[in-house]
């Protein structure tokens, strides 16, 4: 088994005076380091203060303009007026549970599951991905009576007790469950495609069935956003599904993030390839920072645990919370977010394709709309990872006001995922930027050394 | 072992039609059980359908005020409007998370902490009190290096995997963590006091050292809500902490429930007890609605953990849930609500204890602020619970305008916990209604056969 990274030395302050602070912040980050205590990280050598939104835009303390290129939380763009005024609106007029009839979460509920398969009729609604991410694997360990599951190698599922130990992401602190299985993500770049993870899926399904632990389920964001943006061709992880059902599993589908038409090619992540699955978690776009998720499912799935063990989340499915979800929604469909996602992602994985072609340490450049992975290596035949690459561009991107930061197993891998609110004349910002930042911290070769 | 409790059996609605419901409202429980499926209860066999909430007042959708004597989410008054604007500004100004450098995050920290010991210096934030006892108990685990963890027999610290699995309150369906040990809440009323309390604390980490799972902490709530609404006198707490103490455990204060005022005996109801925890745990009223939780810790009980496991939340401590925190803190203040909930809830328990020399099936009625436990018995001498009378009681409130439900292993405690908007002018209200609604469900026998 590979030996798993640690996202504690990844794109990070380190605090060791390396980079002129202002005083303000300086002192503002020494107050955090007191009040906050070491978990609380902050991103760059320079850490950014921000103090305003607006679309794909975000400005800092000193009046500076960034390009954001990294937050899929605020998904319709920064601040978007429309949940702003929907949160607002229901605020002043009623905020309760769901113990109390209210049409909020039924008419809300009826219009999410309207954007999923048939087969997917029920949903329940909680505040973030952990909290849904743990809920779906609990009812799938009921409803098939096993507790085995299967995520990727580098896979983010969440921050509680449960979802923390299906997150190797979290590095070699971080305790996996006992129940957990490994297997690598497809990844196109390296020749492995759908069958060899398929092929790997049933060999943990065999080894969890051996052990007696069972198999409960197949846990996957089917763009591999923690293993480095791995969206592969459309239809790739069928084969792979196909066996989990037929070894009794469920598929838990995380949309947390290729949810909510992140990758232009189809409202969520597992309809991109053409999966039913039994179980969909949806968590960070959801409500466009507003704290709110769901876990959508198939009712026979849902009835054995919902049936016999109680459920209730205080906030979750509250009527603010279900505004601001109606929102984004509503904002999705009338600024047509989908096909924008689709086209102006395009537009920009080939001007960035453009750039792998002209910098040798560009390994990969892959992506589905406005999520893309943008590899670097140390040389281009092995494909040898290059991670201190990658952060020096992240930090030669901040100085150029581009955000954005890493992902992968080996941190190489540069995850370009702005706000839906990117439009076609940002691309130019952020091209320019990230050629200058590699000119910046590659060794000038001449082309004809490639 | 006494035979769990199931809160699937308690105040909901069974639809079974014996209440004849509006047809709106009946189509409405309809779709919502088709799209929600099992888990989602309503409170009353004719379920309450509200529009609008002001103060201590919320509206059903046909125009009918209700008082509202249960929530404590919106714990300084439905949609205050001050927690409204706050939201509200910094929604429209910037929401991002904590890995850029903000003021809201930083400058909440400090207010908050200040009102805490000084023992406790450091704070983490999440969105729900599920998420903050799902930490604590991890860092209590690492900090000791022990699994076990004691709770009280009815105890309710969450809905995640591990919080559930404390949580013996969701009843007999919901399987309780191996390293859980239960203990009975102290209980005046049984004259089960602190002695008898610490007592029992001793043996169940005795038991949990002889079983090799080691101590880790005893996680409760000081007012000991899901128990029944159990106050106790102040200091009542502090043998059975001492003993945690002294056994090398952390003592994980749960303030979901008493916290922000709530007892009016002090801010924080481990400070009724004149208690410093090792860990504190925030949720339901610290936002007022808006899904935002904490935990504060001291500083090297949170290291071993932090240091060393990376956790970040995504919402958690974003500038809009501190800004709504902030503003719940500034109302605290600016209104008085801590004295308010003192002698409002004074005059409040008062006047209930006059209901209690009225009719002989009230067994107890204690309090603190304005958290009251108001406990049924069939029999006062034998002090056995009456569930029934209690559901009984609870729907002839509804009938009269006023919102409360149960609490207690037995179901048989009103448990009256109104926002701290309550005030002095609606104690007639709730008084004579639940006057009234004993006379309607208590058979009536003449005073002088008591």
């Amino acid at each position: 088994m590979p030996t798993r990274s640690t996202i504690m030395d990844t794109n990070s302050y380190r605090g060791d005076g390396s980079a002129a602070l202002p005083e303000a912040d300086r002192q503002l980050i020494e107050r955090r380091e007191q009040l906050l205590g070491p978990a609380y990280r902050l991103f760059y050598q320079k850490p950014v203060h921000l103090v305003r939104g607006e679309g794909a835009y975000v400005w800092d303390a000193h009046g500076t303009q960034y390009l954001d290129v990294y937050n899929n939380v605020v998904s319709i763009g920064h601040c978007h007026p429309a949940v702003v005024e929907a949160v607002e609106r229901q605020m002043r007029t009623l905020n309760t549970h769901t113990r109390y009839l209210h049409e909020g979460i039924v008419g809300y509920a009826d219009r999410l599951l309207a954007t999923m398969p048939a087969e997917l009729d029920q949903v329940m609604f909680m505040c973030t991905g952990s909290e849904a991410n743990d809920l779906a694997v609990r009812v799938a360990q009921v409803a098939t009576g096993a507790q085995g599951v299967i995520v990727t190698r580098e896979a983010y599922h969440g921050t509680s007790a449960l979802t923390s130990g299906l997150s190797p992401a979290l590095g070699s602190g971080q305790p996996l469950a006992d129940f957990v299985r490994l297997v690598e993500a497809p990844d196109t770049y390296r020749g492995r495609d759908g069958a060899a993870f398929a092929s790997d899926i049933k060999a943990a399904i065999e080894d969890l069935k051996s052990s007696g632990l069972g198999f409960a389920a197949f846990l996957a964001d089917s763009i591999f956003s923690s293993d480095g943006v791995l969206p592969g061709e459309q239809g790739m992880l069928r084969e792979a599904v196909d066996e989990v059902r037929r070894q009794g599993g469920m598929f838990i589908a995380d949309e947390v993030q290729p949810g909510f038409s992140r990758t232009g090619e189809a409202f969520w992540g597992f309809a991109r390839h053409g999966l039913v699955p039994d179980l969909v978690t949806l968590g960070k776009p959801m409500g466009n920072g507003f704290p709110v998720s769901g876990m959508a499912a198939r009712a026979d799935v849902l009835a054995p645990f919902a049936t016999t063990l109680p459920y209730f989340n205080t906030f979750g499915g509250n009527p603010v919370a279900m505004a601001a979800g109606q929102a984004v929604l509503d904002v999705i469909q009338q600024e047509g977010l989908l096909q924008h996602s689709l086209r102006v992602g395009r537009i920009l994985l080939a001007e960035l394709q453009k750039l792998g072609d002209k910098h040798e340490n560009v390994g990969d450049v892959r992506g589905a709309g406005l999520f893309i992975g943008f590899e670097l290596v140390s040389d281009p035949e092995a494909k040898t990872p290059d991670k201190q690459l990658a952060l020096k561009a992240v930090e030669a991107l901040r100085e150029r006001r581009v955000l954005t930061s890493v992902a992968g197993p080996h941190g190489n891998v540069l995850k370009l995922r702005p706000p839906l609110a990117f439009g076609e004349h940002d691309i130019d910002w952020l091209v320019t930027a990230l050629d200058e930042a590699l000119d910046a911290v590659l060794d000038k070769r001449p082309a004809g050394s490639r």
